[in-house]
């Protein structure tokens, strides 16, 4: 058996999103409370967390609604207080792993095509990509919405594997979420890896959809699966 | 004659707005040729300049548009690589022109007021101030659209001197732009003071309304002009 292609998912699996999300909340909180925001800390945070669960993660009122939802009138002090604070830190965690580019360079190396593939909005995460300084190691990027598909799904797989003219046992795929990322993997017929990082570290499969074919903990050991495939007679 | 309160324009009066804009949109669109935009470089900035003088400074979409323009495929990479450039390089050059802190500091030590007035978005401009590192010089922030002004105007000044419980003859505007900043100035019958910055530093007043009260080239300058106003007499 030969793998052709190695497939990333971005966040957490590429670099700390949660880590990042988590700080740059925090940060945006602090600096809300230090330009006037009457609130602690704690629940400043658990407020600004339930309107990003409500409103999704791409909405751009965030610190409006979170005055909002405290009772407080708009203030544009406060809230671009915030918006730098969120912004400094979201870029201080844009990093990638430690192990990231000594991987994907090992892989490339080895003569394996890689690619991106995860959801979320195209222009986001290819800006993600050029600020982790990894975009020239994938020859593809496939995210959901450019594909009109509102999240992870089986057919994001089928339409990665087109454009790099695979078949499904020819393709390794690696992700951190359990129920988006490895049931679409599953679905498609990749060869499916959990990276255990992040939020969703934590947390075992409820079926067999869910059940990863290989789990690993840092990105590097990809390799070593990847030689167990190609070798299984060892 | 006593002044009690200075007010000061933000973009380039405070820091040298149009620098920044210029270099961001110069280095976004090179970003773009290197991420495969088939263009040159003028034609690119040319087209680019063209959709922000039409859809103004605040649509997200410019770097969209660009590849609509130029009869192109929509393509998230290339995206990506204008907004990472242009973002960039919009940071790096918001930094305060050198004589701006020891100035808005001088004035302060002397028991001035300091106020910023302008036009744009509230939340765009308080940032600007934060990343600028010059918030804490101001008492009071007064950006026209937080009072449903659509640009610079004689209200916006009123408004202000209303927050600062001044009379019109106790307060000094410095701004770069004749035609919005001085004109509204003039007309709300604070003293006007032009500064020669960015790209409107070229050009004369056309009529009386334009006509600054006073001209500076650096903003150190108003310390002396201050020292005029109240002692006449030297």
């Amino acid at each position: 058996l030969k793998i052709k292609t190695v497939l990333f998912d971005i966040d957490d699996t590429l670099y700390d999103a949660s880590l990042q999300m988590r700080n740059a909340r925090l940060n945006a909180v602090r600096a809300m409370i230090e330009a006037g925001l009457p609130v602690d800390i704690e629940s400043g945070y658990r407020v600004l967390k339930d309107i990003v669960n409500e409103h999704g993660q791409y909405y751009n009122k965030h610190f409006d609604a979170l005055l909002k939802n405290l009772g407080l009138k708009w203030n544009p002090r406060v809230i671009a207080a915030g918006v730098v604070a969120y912004r400094e830190t979201n870029l201080a965690y844009l990093k990638p792993f430690p192990d990231t580019i000594p991987t994907l360079l090992r892989l490339r190396e080895s003569g394996y095509k890689l690619g991106a593939l995860s959801d979320g909005l195209p222009v986001k995460q290819a800006q993600k990509l050029i600020q982790l300084g990894i975009q020239h190691f994938f020859e593809r990027v496939c995210i959901s919405e450019e594909f009109g598909l509102k999240k992870m799904a089986p057919r994001l797989f089928e339409i990665c594997l087109q454009e790099f003219s695979n078949k499904p046992a020819e393709v390794i795929f690696i992700g951190n979420d359990l129920t988006s990322d490895i049931v679409s993997a599953n679905k498609a017929g990749v060869i499916s890896v959990r990276i255990r990082m992040g939020d969703s570290r934590i947390g075992e499969p409820v079926n067999s959809d869910e059940k990863p074919k290989y789990e690993i903990r840092n990105l590097s050991e990809i390799i070593s699966i990847i030689n167990k495939i190609e070798n299984p007679e060892k």
